[in-house]
């Protein structure tokens, strides 16, 4: 079984990408949109034709807002407009129950929700590869038919996609968790930004600008994304809200004791003790966020995980760090990857340099270093027995 | 007045970058640190020399956590350390404070804050260009002497980074709401991630990412800091808890009538007056982030500010709003730039491209594009007067 046509409706920033990415694989693709011209810039970037099919496509792709799912999806059915059906929004339970109540036939219908986006929207801002390498879930219902099922995959493989098959209503519990809340989040934070002293924009830097940058989403889409995605959102919500509560409560005691530092009291030894579980509160609380972080995939680093250890003694004279660091660029490894300790314990002697090199390239580096003077080697060569006695200095991800 | 001679104490991220800006422009640097092996690491860098000064330094500049710069100014000053000294530390009104009550000669200080920073900490993660372009607070004091302002501005310089001259107070309310809130925000939808259900992490995309990136920074330094500036926090923190209660209730609204809407009550009416109610709550929160963001500059974009308008007539036969995009890519115009519209209103005939290109390649990239075949000219050019008629599709961000 293999997709020939397929119809995009609603030629967005989603379905024009997913039309971008089907073309380039020869897969004939008709486009709509309630907006003419947003159809005609899909087709003239190339990502299909801007006219009805003759005949049933084979999977028709509804890229258009939540509550639209299920109306959308009747209308197509009722005049046969494909075999199958998938859809882009990114709750699930509420459309795959439109589809249950109101479509002529739920078994030719499997939601979906390709996870990947763009701060931009609109057609010209598709890209054939916007979908490549990145979770698209999908969600049959009971009723769904294998067919179905097997055309969406199909799609998905077609957009360099990996697809996570999975039921409605766990998707519902994970995006509330993993998008929604943090939009509403990013949304509480930037809501802040209104009402703070004129000047403020001069201290904005990269990390206010990561906090708040999924607000920008346009409000109508989200209210209705969020209100479709209610119960699972609160739930979360709520437990936030608590953590907050606390977290006001221990700010205000700090916030007391440090103007009150000045003043000898009575009650000091009390007050101490408060503060002591005001700060306690306070680093729980980020110590718990570097905890749940653990739960995010690590984005892609210079070092491959399976790589090689190798090991540097490096002059500790001035720039002689510099110049081993050029030597193994090449070679894909960065600062980043790297940790010192002192070769001799204390403080004598040099540097002692370890890094994870790709397996394919760890021989050819040591060579290249050996040769151009330095005493290098695997980690459990030579020199690897001093270990303990250095202090190792890691670059840590903060 | 030059500054020929700094010390860095404190050899991390932040010290370290400046040592090698500094280094790189021909200053003197000293560098020390309680580890080490971390000195000897920047030195290895081309930091400086790991060794002590042999006579007081222009500029002492103190890389240490927030609650250290009193002592160690202190200590420093009382053998003579350095002429002028300034400090990195986050928050200000402390460091201040501490300057003015125990420092032998509060004049010699100024306090500072370059406001850069990465992901990764140590020597190793040191960028001589980590500060360039980069906001950079300096605050004196009522004590704080002509020269020793002078002395740090011109570190500032030495970095590339933009000096913004404030008061401590104005600078950490400012902070608390640009970067210290953040943070706590982040920590707080990171600490949620914690108690996800599996599998919560085959959802995680780079919205999540953001949000959470900077609750990765160590809890004992990012409690200090917060510890530091808790009066300031705590105003921000507790509008921002007014809000998320709103929120709480106007979801479990939505969530009840999400359960609900198959039931028919008498109370059907007042109903759907709570819902449209707890909608607009829901919205107008999310207006008021976008709102917001508009406080954050904008990032960099393809297009300069004063850019010329240019507008080109573009079949829209499939491929052909592609083969402009590659004809303009090479003037820097990138499809995210551009907007869209009808050449002749409703569905006839092409499209009108419009797009901003830099002033002094406007005409050559007409030019070019006339002798390509397309229609092309400045935006009040020819065509201009069709404008009215067509529906734009815009590229928004969102």
């Amino acid at each position: 079984m293999v997709i020939r046509a397929i119809a995009v409706v609603g030629t967005g920033l989603i379905g024009t990408s997913i039309a971008l990415a089907a073309s380039r694989r020869g897969v004939t693709v008709f486009l709509s949109d309630r907006d003419s011209v947003a159809a005609r810039t899909a087709a003239a970037l190339g990502a299909g034709r801007a006219e009805a099919p003759a005949g049933p496509v084979d999977l028709a792709v509804l890229a258009v807002p939540p509550s639209q799912v299920g109306p959308v999806l009747a209308e197509l059915q009722g005049r046969r407009f494909a075999h199958s059906y998938t859809d882009v929004a990114s709750v699930k339970s509420g459309p795959e129950l439109a589809a249950l109540r109101h479509a002529p036939d739920p078994s030719r219908y499997v939601g979906g929700h390709p996870m990947a986006g763009r701060e931009f929207r609109g057609p010209l801002a598709a890209r054939a590869d916007l979908f490549r390498g990145r979770p698209w879930a999908l969600t049959p219902s009971h009723l769904t038919s294998d067919t179905a099922l097997g055309r969406a995959r199909e799609l998905v493989a077609v957009c360099g996609a990996v697809p996570v098959v999975t039921q409605s209503q766990v998707h519902d519990d994970a995006v509330a968790l993993t998008s929604h809340v943090p939009h509403l989040v990013a949304s509480l934070m930037a809501a802040r930004l209104r009402e703070g002293p004129d000047g403020v924009s001069r201290f904005a830097g990269q990390g206010l600008r990561d906090v708040t940058r999924v607000a920008r989403g346009e409000s109508a889409l989200w209210g209705d994304i969020l209100q479709a995605n209610a119960a699972s959102v609160v739930g979360v919500v709520r437990d936030l809200h608590t953590d907050l509560t606390r977290l006001v409560s221990a700010l205000d005691v700090l916030a007391l004791s440090q103007t009150q530092t000045q003043t000898q009291t009575q009650t000091q030894t009390r007050d101490a003790g408060e503060r002591a579980r005001a700060m306690g509160t306070l680093v729980d609380l980020l110590d718990r966020g570097i905890a749940g972080l653990s739960r995010i995939p690590a984005a892609p680093s210079g070092a491959p995980d399976d790589a090689h250890r190798l090991r540097v003694a490096c002059d500790d004279a001035p720039g002689e760090l510099s110049r081993l660091l050029d030597a193994v660029s090449g070679f894909g490894v960065a600062a980043d990857d790297m940790s010192v300790e002192s070769a001799h314990g204390a403080l004598g002697g040099g540097l002692d340099v370890r890094f994870g090199a790709d397996p394919a390239l760890a021989d050819r580096l040591v060579a290249e270093l050996v040769a151009g003077g330095w005493d290098a080697g695997r980690e459990n060569g030579p020199g690897h027995g001093r270990r303990e006695e250095g202090r190792v200095v890691p670059v840590v991800r903060t």
